[in-house]
Protein backbone atom coordinates (compact mmCIF):
# COMPACT_ATOMS: atom_id res chain seq x y z
CA UNK A 1 0.00 0.00 0.00
CA UNK A 2 0.71 3.56 -0.52
CA UNK A 3 2.36 5.40 2.80
CA UNK A 4 2.55 8.70 3.11
CA UNK A 5 5.54 10.41 5.28
CA UNK A 6 7.63 13.58 6.18
CA UNK A 7 11.12 13.61 6.57
CA UNK A 8 12.39 16.27 9.13
CA UNK A 9 15.54 16.87 11.30
CA UNK A 10 16.28 18.05 14.28
CA UNK A 11 19.53 19.83 13.89
CA UNK A 12 20.82 17.40 11.66
CA UNK A 13 19.44 13.86 13.44
CA UNK A 14 17.10 12.77 10.52
CA UNK A 15 13.43 10.96 11.24
CA UNK A 16 10.82 9.60 8.58
CA UNK A 17 7.83 10.14 10.44
CA UNK A 18 4.79 8.40 9.30
CA UNK A 19 1.42 9.33 10.70
CA UNK A 20 -0.68 5.84 12.30
CA UNK A 21 -3.70 8.64 12.97
CA UNK A 22 -4.72 8.65 9.84
CA UNK A 23 -3.04 6.04 8.00
CA UNK A 24 -3.14 1.89 9.21
CA UNK A 25 0.46 -0.16 8.47
CA UNK A 26 2.41 -2.66 10.17
CA UNK A 27 6.48 -2.41 9.68
CA UNK A 28 8.36 -5.51 10.76
CA UNK A 29 12.06 -4.66 11.43
CA UNK A 30 13.14 -6.34 7.82
CA UNK A 31 11.32 -3.74 6.57
CA UNK A 32 12.16 -0.94 9.02
CA UNK A 33 15.86 -1.29 8.11
CA UNK A 34 15.45 -1.75 4.22
CA UNK A 35 13.26 1.65 4.63
CA UNK A 36 16.34 3.33 6.61
CA UNK A 37 19.15 2.17 3.56
CA UNK A 38 20.12 5.47 2.39
CA UNK A 39 20.63 4.48 -1.29
CA UNK A 40 18.04 1.66 -1.53
CA UNK A 41 15.11 2.73 0.78
CA UNK A 42 14.31 6.77 2.28
CA UNK A 43 16.70 6.81 4.73
CA UNK A 44 17.18 8.09 8.15
CA UNK A 45 18.57 7.95 11.41
CA UNK A 46 15.19 6.73 12.83
CA UNK A 47 12.11 6.43 12.20
CA UNK A 48 9.27 7.66 14.24
CA UNK A 49 5.61 6.59 14.57
CA UNK A 50 2.77 9.24 15.43
CA UNK A 51 -0.23 6.53 16.92
CA UNK A 52 -3.15 7.63 18.61
CA UNK A 53 -2.57 6.98 22.25
CA UNK A 54 -3.85 3.97 24.58
CA UNK A 55 -4.10 6.23 27.48
CA UNK A 56 -6.93 8.89 27.05
CA UNK A 57 -5.73 11.06 29.15
CA UNK A 58 -2.90 11.30 26.68
CA UNK A 59 -3.22 13.06 22.98
CA UNK A 60 -0.85 11.00 21.25
CA UNK A 61 1.89 7.68 21.16
CA UNK A 62 5.39 8.18 20.10
CA UNK A 63 6.91 5.30 18.67
CA UNK A 64 10.93 5.53 17.00
CA UNK A 65 12.62 3.13 15.88
CA UNK A 66 16.66 3.03 14.79
CA UNK A 67 17.96 2.27 11.49
CA UNK A 68 18.55 -1.43 12.81
CA UNK A 69 15.15 -1.89 13.72
CA UNK A 70 15.34 -2.04 17.05
CA UNK A 71 12.86 -0.01 19.15
CA UNK A 72 14.30 3.38 21.20
CA UNK A 73 12.87 4.85 24.00
CA UNK A 74 13.37 8.45 23.64
CA UNK A 75 14.64 11.09 21.36
CA UNK A 76 15.03 14.54 22.15
CA UNK A 77 15.59 15.58 18.44
CA UNK A 78 12.71 13.36 17.43
CA UNK A 79 10.23 14.69 19.95
CA UNK A 80 10.72 18.03 18.53
CA UNK A 81 10.05 16.64 15.00
CA UNK A 82 6.79 15.06 16.37
CA UNK A 83 6.02 18.37 17.76
CA UNK A 84 5.91 20.27 15.09
CA UNK A 85 4.78 17.13 12.79
CA UNK A 86 1.27 16.81 14.71
CA UNK A 87 0.85 20.34 14.69
CA UNK A 88 2.02 20.88 11.32
CA UNK A 89 -0.36 18.30 10.23
CA UNK A 90 -3.29 19.71 12.31
CA UNK A 91 -3.47 16.53 14.55
CA UNK A 92 -3.67 18.78 17.20
CA UNK A 93 -4.17 22.67 17.49
CA UNK A 94 -2.53 22.70 21.13
CA UNK A 95 0.64 24.35 22.25
CA UNK A 96 1.42 21.70 24.97
CA UNK A 97 1.51 17.90 23.98
CA UNK A 98 1.07 15.68 26.22
CA UNK A 99 2.57 12.19 24.81
CA UNK A 100 2.53 8.79 25.85
CA UNK A 101 6.83 7.15 25.22
CA UNK A 102 8.21 3.90 26.16
CA UNK A 103 9.51 5.37 29.19
CA UNK A 104 6.10 7.65 30.36
CA UNK A 105 4.82 10.40 29.80
CA UNK A 106 6.69 13.31 28.03
CA UNK A 107 5.50 17.20 27.73
CA UNK A 108 6.09 18.80 24.62
CA UNK A 109 5.77 22.40 24.07
CA UNK A 110 5.37 24.19 20.81
CA UNK A 111 6.41 28.01 21.54
CA UNK A 112 5.36 31.22 19.98
CA UNK A 113 8.78 31.35 18.08
CA UNK A 114 8.51 28.06 16.27
CA UNK A 115 10.93 26.35 18.91
CA UNK A 116 9.56 23.47 20.78
CA UNK A 117 10.78 22.51 24.29
CA UNK A 118 10.97 18.95 25.48
CA UNK A 119 10.77 18.14 28.76
CA UNK A 120 13.79 15.58 29.14
CA UNK A 121 12.72 14.17 32.78
CA UNK A 122 15.29 14.49 36.14
CA UNK A 123 18.85 13.88 35.78
CA UNK A 124 20.30 10.19 37.97
CA UNK A 125 23.71 11.28 39.63
CA UNK A 126 23.81 8.17 42.03
CA UNK A 127 26.29 5.35 40.55
CA UNK A 128 23.81 2.52 40.41
CA UNK A 129 21.57 4.14 38.34
CA UNK A 130 23.93 5.85 35.26
CA UNK A 131 25.64 2.76 36.01
CA UNK A 132 29.13 3.46 36.36
CA UNK A 133 31.32 2.15 39.46
CA UNK A 134 32.40 4.43 41.97
CA UNK A 135 32.56 4.32 45.80
CA UNK A 136 29.80 6.89 45.91
CA UNK A 137 28.63 9.64 44.22
CA UNK A 138 30.69 12.75 43.55
CA UNK A 139 29.99 15.44 40.84
CA UNK A 140 33.94 14.52 39.76
CA UNK A 141 35.44 10.97 39.04
CA UNK A 142 38.96 10.45 38.29
CA UNK A 143 39.37 7.83 35.46
CA UNK A 144 42.57 6.46 33.87
CA UNK A 145 42.18 5.60 30.39
CA UNK A 146 44.81 5.63 27.56
CA UNK A 147 47.66 6.07 30.02
CA UNK A 148 46.01 9.03 31.28
CA UNK A 149 44.22 10.23 34.05
CA UNK A 150 41.02 12.46 33.30
CA UNK A 151 38.34 14.01 35.13
CA UNK A 152 34.74 13.12 34.61
CA UNK A 153 31.35 14.34 35.60
CA UNK A 154 28.93 10.82 35.39
CA UNK A 155 25.22 11.62 34.34
CA UNK A 156 22.13 9.47 33.25
CA UNK A 157 19.50 11.13 30.86
CA UNK A 158 18.09 7.76 30.50
CA UNK A 159 21.22 7.07 28.93
CA UNK A 160 24.70 7.08 30.83
CA UNK A 161 26.89 10.11 29.78
CA UNK A 162 30.39 11.00 30.73
CA UNK A 163 31.15 14.83 30.77
CA UNK A 164 34.62 16.16 30.42
CA UNK A 165 35.41 20.05 30.43
CA UNK A 166 37.74 21.10 27.59
CA UNK A 167 39.75 23.87 27.31
CA UNK A 168 39.29 24.18 22.98
CA UNK A 169 36.59 21.88 21.72
CA UNK A 170 37.67 21.88 18.42
CA UNK A 171 41.15 20.26 19.35
CA UNK A 172 39.43 17.68 21.75
CA UNK A 173 40.58 14.36 21.55
CA UNK A 174 36.83 13.04 20.40
CA UNK A 175 38.28 10.72 18.33
CA UNK A 176 40.87 9.04 20.70
CA UNK A 177 39.46 9.85 24.23
CA UNK A 178 35.54 8.94 22.79
CA UNK A 179 36.22 5.21 21.70
CA UNK A 180 38.21 4.99 25.08
CA UNK A 181 35.77 6.06 27.62
CA UNK A 182 32.74 4.88 25.48
CA UNK A 183 34.03 0.98 26.83
CA UNK A 184 35.93 2.18 29.69
CA UNK A 185 35.38 -0.94 32.56
CA UNK A 186 33.59 1.40 34.80
CA UNK A 187 30.81 2.00 32.33
CA UNK A 188 29.25 -1.11 32.44
CA UNK A 189 26.54 -0.38 29.95
CA UNK A 190 29.33 1.61 27.92
CA UNK A 191 28.57 5.79 27.79
CA UNK A 192 28.00 8.38 25.70
CA UNK A 193 30.89 10.96 25.87
CA UNK A 194 30.52 14.65 25.93
CA UNK A 195 33.71 17.21 25.51
CA UNK A 196 32.92 20.75 26.66
CA UNK A 197 34.02 23.87 26.77
CA UNK A 198 32.66 26.76 29.16
CA UNK A 199 32.90 30.26 27.24
CA UNK A 200 31.03 31.61 30.14
CA UNK A 201 28.15 30.75 32.81
CA UNK A 202 25.54 30.97 29.92
CA UNK A 203 27.34 29.45 27.16
CA UNK A 204 29.33 25.99 25.83
CA UNK A 205 30.33 24.46 23.41
CA UNK A 206 30.12 20.75 23.14
CA UNK A 207 30.90 17.81 20.95
CA UNK A 208 29.37 14.16 21.70
CA UNK A 209 30.70 10.34 20.77
CA UNK A 210 27.70 8.53 20.50
CA UNK A 211 27.44 5.31 22.26
CA UNK A 212 27.70 3.07 19.15
CA UNK A 213 27.19 5.37 16.89
CA UNK A 214 30.59 7.94 17.04
CA UNK A 215 30.58 11.97 16.82
CA UNK A 216 26.95 12.88 15.76
CA UNK A 217 25.66 16.31 14.97
CA UNK A 218 23.82 16.81 17.73
CA UNK A 219 22.68 14.66 20.84
CA UNK A 220 19.75 16.18 22.82
CA UNK A 221 20.83 13.73 26.13
CA UNK A 222 24.31 14.49 25.46
CA UNK A 223 23.77 18.20 25.44
CA UNK A 224 21.68 17.88 29.00
CA UNK A 225 24.16 16.11 30.96
CA UNK A 226 26.68 18.44 30.10
CA UNK A 227 24.74 21.13 31.65
CA UNK A 228 23.61 19.17 34.27
CA UNK A 229 27.78 18.73 34.90
CA UNK A 230 28.38 22.17 34.67
CA UNK A 231 26.09 22.88 37.15
CA UNK A 232 26.90 20.78 39.66
CA UNK A 233 30.75 21.44 39.39
CA UNK A 234 29.66 25.43 40.00
CA UNK A 235 30.44 26.14 36.24
CA UNK A 236 27.32 27.30 35.29
CA UNK A 237 24.22 28.71 35.54
CA UNK A 238 20.57 27.23 35.47
CA UNK A 239 20.13 28.28 31.98
CA UNK A 240 22.25 27.85 28.86
CA UNK A 241 23.24 28.02 25.21
CA UNK A 242 25.03 24.73 23.84
CA UNK A 243 26.90 24.96 20.61
CA UNK A 244 26.98 21.76 18.62
CA UNK A 245 28.35 20.84 15.41
CA UNK A 246 24.72 21.10 13.85
CA UNK A 247 23.39 24.24 16.07
CA UNK A 248 21.92 25.20 19.50
CA UNK A 249 20.17 23.79 22.01
CA UNK A 250 18.96 25.61 24.56
CA UNK A 251 19.09 23.90 28.14
CA UNK A 252 17.70 24.61 31.78
CA UNK A 253 17.77 22.85 35.15
CA UNK A 254 16.97 24.31 38.35
CA UNK A 255 19.33 21.90 39.88
CA UNK A 256 16.84 20.05 42.58
CA UNK A 257 17.04 16.02 42.29
CA UNK A 258 13.45 16.13 41.00
CA UNK A 259 13.85 18.67 38.44
CA UNK A 260 13.13 17.77 34.65
CA UNK A 261 16.10 19.04 32.36
CA UNK A 262 14.13 20.85 29.54
CA UNK A 263 15.89 21.24 26.11
CA UNK A 264 14.29 23.80 23.35
CA UNK A 265 15.43 23.47 20.11
CA UNK A 266 14.15 23.77 16.35
CA UNK A 267 12.28 20.95 14.01
CA UNK A 268 12.21 21.29 10.01
CA UNK A 269 10.58 20.14 7.59
CA UNK A 270 12.50 19.06 4.42
CA UNK A 271 10.05 17.10 1.97
CA UNK A 272 6.82 15.30 1.82
CA UNK A 273 7.11 11.41 0.04
CA UNK A 274 4.55 8.22 -0.58
CA UNK A 275 6.58 4.73 -0.54
CA UNK A 276 4.89 1.61 -1.28
CA UNK A 277 4.88 -1.18 1.45
CA UNK B 1 7.68 26.59 -5.22
CA UNK B 2 6.68 23.12 -4.40
CA UNK B 3 8.67 20.26 -6.84
CA UNK B 4 7.99 16.85 -7.68
CA UNK B 5 10.45 14.58 -8.08
CA UNK B 6 11.27 10.27 -7.47
CA UNK B 7 13.85 9.10 -5.65
CA UNK B 8 15.49 6.27 -7.55
CA UNK B 9 18.42 3.94 -7.94
CA UNK B 10 20.35 1.27 -10.32
CA UNK B 11 22.54 -0.81 -8.28
CA UNK B 12 22.25 1.28 -5.07
CA UNK B 13 23.49 4.13 -7.30
CA UNK B 14 20.93 6.96 -6.15
CA UNK B 15 19.22 9.88 -7.97
CA UNK B 16 16.75 12.09 -7.42
CA UNK B 17 14.91 12.63 -10.62
CA UNK B 18 13.23 16.07 -11.31
CA UNK B 19 11.20 16.24 -14.61
CA UNK B 20 11.85 20.00 -15.78
CA UNK B 21 9.40 18.66 -18.99
CA UNK B 22 6.17 19.69 -16.69
CA UNK B 23 7.82 21.61 -14.42
CA UNK B 24 10.09 24.72 -14.35
CA UNK B 25 12.83 25.25 -11.97
CA UNK B 26 16.11 26.62 -11.95
CA UNK B 27 18.42 24.99 -9.34
CA UNK B 28 21.89 26.52 -8.54
CA UNK B 29 24.71 24.57 -7.39
CA UNK B 30 24.20 25.65 -3.78
CA UNK B 31 20.89 24.33 -3.86
CA UNK B 32 22.01 21.48 -5.78
CA UNK B 33 24.46 20.41 -2.59
CA UNK B 34 21.97 21.31 0.26
CA UNK B 35 19.62 18.61 -1.83
CA UNK B 36 22.36 16.45 -1.79
CA UNK B 37 22.80 16.67 1.87
CA UNK B 38 21.37 13.16 3.73
CA UNK B 39 20.19 14.80 7.36
CA UNK B 40 19.14 17.99 5.80
CA UNK B 41 17.89 17.60 1.92
CA UNK B 42 16.83 14.85 -0.11
CA UNK B 43 20.30 12.20 -0.12
CA UNK B 44 21.74 11.50 -3.35
CA UNK B 45 24.58 10.18 -5.15
CA UNK B 46 23.53 12.21 -8.48
CA UNK B 47 20.54 14.59 -9.32
CA UNK B 48 18.97 13.68 -12.44
CA UNK B 49 17.09 16.20 -14.92
CA UNK B 50 14.69 15.34 -17.13
CA UNK B 51 14.71 17.60 -19.64
CA UNK B 52 13.16 18.77 -23.47
CA UNK B 53 15.78 18.17 -26.14
CA UNK B 54 17.05 20.97 -28.16
CA UNK B 55 17.36 18.71 -30.74
CA UNK B 56 14.28 17.99 -32.15
CA UNK B 57 15.58 14.59 -33.57
CA UNK B 58 15.93 13.81 -29.49
CA UNK B 59 13.27 12.78 -27.48
CA UNK B 60 14.42 14.09 -24.47
CA UNK B 61 17.79 16.15 -22.89
CA UNK B 62 19.73 13.97 -19.85
CA UNK B 63 21.49 16.45 -17.65
CA UNK B 64 23.16 14.98 -13.98
CA UNK B 65 25.10 16.75 -11.44
CA UNK B 66 27.26 15.03 -8.77
CA UNK B 67 26.08 16.00 -4.99
CA UNK B 68 29.05 18.86 -4.80
CA UNK B 69 27.11 20.56 -7.30
CA UNK B 70 29.40 20.43 -10.52
CA UNK B 71 27.49 18.42 -13.79
CA UNK B 72 28.72 15.07 -14.79
CA UNK B 73 28.73 14.25 -18.59
CA UNK B 74 27.36 10.79 -17.98
CA UNK B 75 26.20 7.90 -15.96
CA UNK B 76 25.20 4.61 -16.35
CA UNK B 77 23.24 3.85 -13.63
CA UNK B 78 21.69 7.70 -14.37
CA UNK B 79 20.88 6.50 -17.50
CA UNK B 80 18.68 3.53 -16.91
CA UNK B 81 17.37 5.46 -14.28
CA UNK B 82 16.17 8.11 -16.52
CA UNK B 83 14.69 5.50 -18.83
CA UNK B 84 12.87 3.94 -16.55
CA UNK B 85 11.33 7.90 -15.03
CA UNK B 86 9.95 9.00 -18.53
CA UNK B 87 8.37 5.75 -19.40
CA UNK B 88 6.58 5.60 -15.70
CA UNK B 89 5.82 9.22 -15.97
CA UNK B 90 4.37 8.57 -19.26
CA UNK B 91 6.45 11.40 -20.80
CA UNK B 92 7.34 8.89 -23.79
CA UNK B 93 5.83 5.53 -24.67
CA UNK B 94 8.94 4.45 -26.79
CA UNK B 95 10.78 1.36 -26.03
CA UNK B 96 13.99 3.23 -27.83
CA UNK B 97 14.52 6.46 -26.20
CA UNK B 98 17.22 8.95 -27.74
CA UNK B 99 18.71 11.32 -25.43
CA UNK B 100 21.00 14.29 -25.84
CA UNK B 101 24.07 14.24 -23.13
CA UNK B 102 26.65 16.36 -22.81
CA UNK B 103 28.58 14.01 -24.64
CA UNK B 104 26.38 13.77 -27.43
CA UNK B 105 23.24 11.67 -28.24
CA UNK B 106 22.95 8.02 -26.19
CA UNK B 107 20.13 5.20 -27.03
CA UNK B 108 18.54 3.23 -24.24
CA UNK B 109 16.62 0.80 -24.76
CA UNK B 110 13.63 -0.60 -22.35
CA UNK B 111 13.58 -4.36 -23.08
CA UNK B 112 10.09 -6.37 -22.63
CA UNK B 113 12.03 -8.14 -18.98
CA UNK B 114 12.19 -4.44 -18.27
CA UNK B 115 15.81 -4.04 -18.07
CA UNK B 116 17.61 -1.27 -19.62
CA UNK B 117 20.36 -1.31 -22.24
CA UNK B 118 22.65 1.61 -22.75
CA UNK B 119 24.99 2.44 -25.57
CA UNK B 120 27.92 3.23 -23.46
CA UNK B 121 29.89 4.15 -26.19
CA UNK B 122 33.38 2.70 -27.96
CA UNK B 123 36.38 2.47 -25.38
CA UNK B 124 39.04 4.39 -26.19
CA UNK B 125 42.43 2.60 -25.70
CA UNK B 126 45.00 4.94 -27.22
CA UNK B 127 47.09 6.33 -23.98
CA UNK B 128 46.75 9.74 -24.52
CA UNK B 129 43.24 9.64 -25.43
CA UNK B 130 42.62 7.87 -21.62
CA UNK B 131 45.13 9.88 -20.12
CA UNK B 132 47.84 7.21 -19.48
CA UNK B 133 51.75 7.42 -19.62
CA UNK B 134 52.78 5.19 -22.08
CA UNK B 135 55.47 4.48 -24.91
CA UNK B 136 52.74 2.65 -26.73
CA UNK B 137 49.56 0.92 -26.42
CA UNK B 138 49.25 -2.25 -25.28
CA UNK B 139 46.39 -5.01 -23.60
CA UNK B 140 48.99 -5.58 -20.43
CA UNK B 141 50.88 -2.51 -18.98
CA UNK B 142 53.29 -2.94 -15.63
CA UNK B 143 53.27 -0.14 -13.27
CA UNK B 144 55.25 0.21 -10.02
CA UNK B 145 52.94 0.86 -6.66
CA UNK B 146 53.07 0.47 -3.40
CA UNK B 147 56.72 -1.36 -3.76
CA UNK B 148 55.19 -3.82 -5.78
CA UNK B 149 55.08 -4.36 -9.74
CA UNK B 150 51.18 -5.22 -10.41
CA UNK B 151 49.32 -5.68 -14.20
CA UNK B 152 46.69 -3.18 -15.84
CA UNK B 153 45.08 -2.95 -18.44
CA UNK B 154 43.97 1.02 -19.07
CA UNK B 155 40.87 1.82 -20.79
CA UNK B 156 38.50 4.96 -21.19
CA UNK B 157 34.71 4.22 -21.48
CA UNK B 158 34.84 8.64 -21.20
CA UNK B 159 36.86 8.43 -18.18
CA UNK B 160 40.29 6.46 -16.80
CA UNK B 161 40.05 3.17 -16.17
CA UNK B 162 42.73 1.14 -14.71
CA UNK B 163 41.31 -2.81 -14.35
CA UNK B 164 43.48 -5.37 -12.62
CA UNK B 165 42.77 -9.28 -12.78
CA UNK B 166 42.92 -10.94 -9.32
CA UNK B 167 42.15 -14.58 -8.47
CA UNK B 168 39.70 -13.63 -5.23
CA UNK B 169 38.34 -10.03 -5.78
CA UNK B 170 36.80 -10.92 -2.35
CA UNK B 171 39.98 -10.52 -0.70
CA UNK B 172 41.60 -7.83 -3.25
CA UNK B 173 43.39 -5.01 -1.53
CA UNK B 174 41.41 -2.71 -2.97
CA UNK B 175 41.66 -0.39 0.14
CA UNK B 176 45.38 0.19 -0.54
CA UNK B 177 46.11 -0.21 -4.13
CA UNK B 178 42.69 1.23 -5.13
CA UNK B 179 43.98 5.18 -3.30
CA UNK B 180 47.71 3.82 -4.58
CA UNK B 181 46.56 3.48 -8.31
CA UNK B 182 44.29 6.14 -8.60
CA UNK B 183 46.60 8.51 -8.04
CA UNK B 184 49.65 6.99 -9.53
CA UNK B 185 51.38 9.69 -11.54
CA UNK B 186 51.14 7.46 -14.95
CA UNK B 187 47.33 8.74 -14.75
CA UNK B 188 47.70 12.39 -14.89
CA UNK B 189 43.75 12.79 -14.59
CA UNK B 190 43.73 9.74 -12.25
CA UNK B 191 42.23 7.15 -12.50
CA UNK B 192 38.88 4.60 -11.67
CA UNK B 193 40.54 1.30 -10.76
CA UNK B 194 38.90 -2.05 -11.08
CA UNK B 195 39.46 -5.66 -9.59
CA UNK B 196 38.08 -8.26 -11.78
CA UNK B 197 37.84 -11.95 -10.79
CA UNK B 198 37.88 -13.97 -13.86
CA UNK B 199 34.90 -17.07 -13.23
CA UNK B 200 34.32 -18.11 -16.98
CA UNK B 201 34.25 -16.34 -20.23
CA UNK B 202 31.22 -14.82 -19.50
CA UNK B 203 31.08 -14.69 -15.89
CA UNK B 204 33.33 -12.33 -13.36
CA UNK B 205 33.19 -11.03 -10.32
CA UNK B 206 34.45 -6.87 -9.59
CA UNK B 207 35.07 -4.26 -7.39
CA UNK B 208 35.50 -0.71 -8.50
CA UNK B 209 37.43 1.59 -6.38
CA UNK B 210 35.75 5.27 -7.72
CA UNK B 211 38.07 8.30 -8.82
CA UNK B 212 36.84 10.71 -5.76
CA UNK B 213 34.69 8.63 -4.18
CA UNK B 214 36.00 5.24 -2.85
CA UNK B 215 34.80 2.05 -3.08
CA UNK B 216 31.04 1.86 -4.63
CA UNK B 217 28.39 -0.43 -5.01
CA UNK B 218 28.15 -0.61 -8.95
CA UNK B 219 30.47 1.46 -10.85
CA UNK B 220 28.82 1.26 -14.80
CA UNK B 221 31.66 2.77 -17.14
CA UNK B 222 33.94 -0.02 -14.36
CA UNK B 223 32.05 -2.70 -15.50
CA UNK B 224 32.22 -1.95 -19.33
CA UNK B 225 35.97 -1.40 -18.68
CA UNK B 226 36.87 -4.53 -16.89
CA UNK B 227 34.76 -6.35 -19.47
CA UNK B 228 36.67 -4.42 -22.58
CA UNK B 229 40.38 -5.36 -20.59
CA UNK B 230 39.19 -8.79 -20.36
CA UNK B 231 38.33 -9.06 -23.89
CA UNK B 232 41.33 -7.32 -24.84
CA UNK B 233 43.34 -9.97 -23.16
CA UNK B 234 41.51 -13.02 -24.84
CA UNK B 235 39.73 -14.06 -21.38
CA UNK B 236 35.98 -12.98 -22.26
CA UNK B 237 33.85 -13.28 -25.09
CA UNK B 238 31.73 -11.00 -26.05
CA UNK B 239 28.80 -10.75 -23.90
CA UNK B 240 29.19 -11.16 -20.29
CA UNK B 241 28.30 -10.68 -16.64
CA UNK B 242 29.66 -8.55 -13.87
CA UNK B 243 28.81 -9.20 -10.59
CA UNK B 244 29.51 -6.15 -8.55
CA UNK B 245 28.87 -5.57 -4.49
CA UNK B 246 25.14 -3.99 -5.90
CA UNK B 247 24.31 -6.76 -8.25
CA UNK B 248 24.90 -7.76 -12.33
CA UNK B 249 25.29 -6.12 -15.08
CA UNK B 250 25.39 -7.27 -18.44
CA UNK B 251 28.14 -6.36 -20.28
CA UNK B 252 28.58 -6.82 -24.48
CA UNK B 253 30.96 -5.80 -26.85
CA UNK B 254 31.98 -6.82 -30.18
CA UNK B 255 35.74 -6.29 -29.40
CA UNK B 256 35.47 -3.86 -32.83
CA UNK B 257 37.64 -0.20 -32.62
CA UNK B 258 33.88 1.42 -33.56
CA UNK B 259 31.74 -0.63 -31.36
CA UNK B 260 29.76 0.50 -28.59
CA UNK B 261 30.01 -1.33 -25.00
CA UNK B 262 26.60 -2.17 -24.22
CA UNK B 263 25.56 -2.10 -20.42
CA UNK B 264 21.63 -3.89 -19.53
CA UNK B 265 20.76 -3.85 -15.63
CA UNK B 266 17.84 -2.79 -13.59
CA UNK B 267 16.81 0.76 -12.57
CA UNK B 268 14.01 0.71 -9.41
CA UNK B 269 11.74 3.45 -7.73
CA UNK B 270 12.02 3.99 -4.58
CA UNK B 271 9.58 6.73 -3.81
CA UNK B 272 7.62 10.33 -4.78
CA UNK B 273 8.67 13.32 -3.13
CA UNK B 274 7.32 16.93 -2.96
CA UNK B 275 10.17 19.63 -1.70
CA UNK B 276 9.57 23.23 -1.30
CA UNK B 277 12.59 24.97 -3.22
Amino acid sequence: MLVRFTKMHGLGNDFMVVDLVTQRIRLSEDKVRRLADRHMGVGFDQLLLVEPPTNPEMDFRYRIYNADGSEVEHCGNGARCFARFVRDKRLTNKDVIAVETAKGKALLTIRADNQIEVDMGAPALSPAAIPFIADGQAAVYSLDVNNQRVQISAVSMGNPHAVLVVDDVDHAPVETLGPALESHPRFPAKANIGFMQIISPTQVKLRVYERGAGETMACGTGACAAVVAGRLRGLLGDSVDVHLPGGVLHISWKGGKEDSVMMTGPAASVFEGQVFL
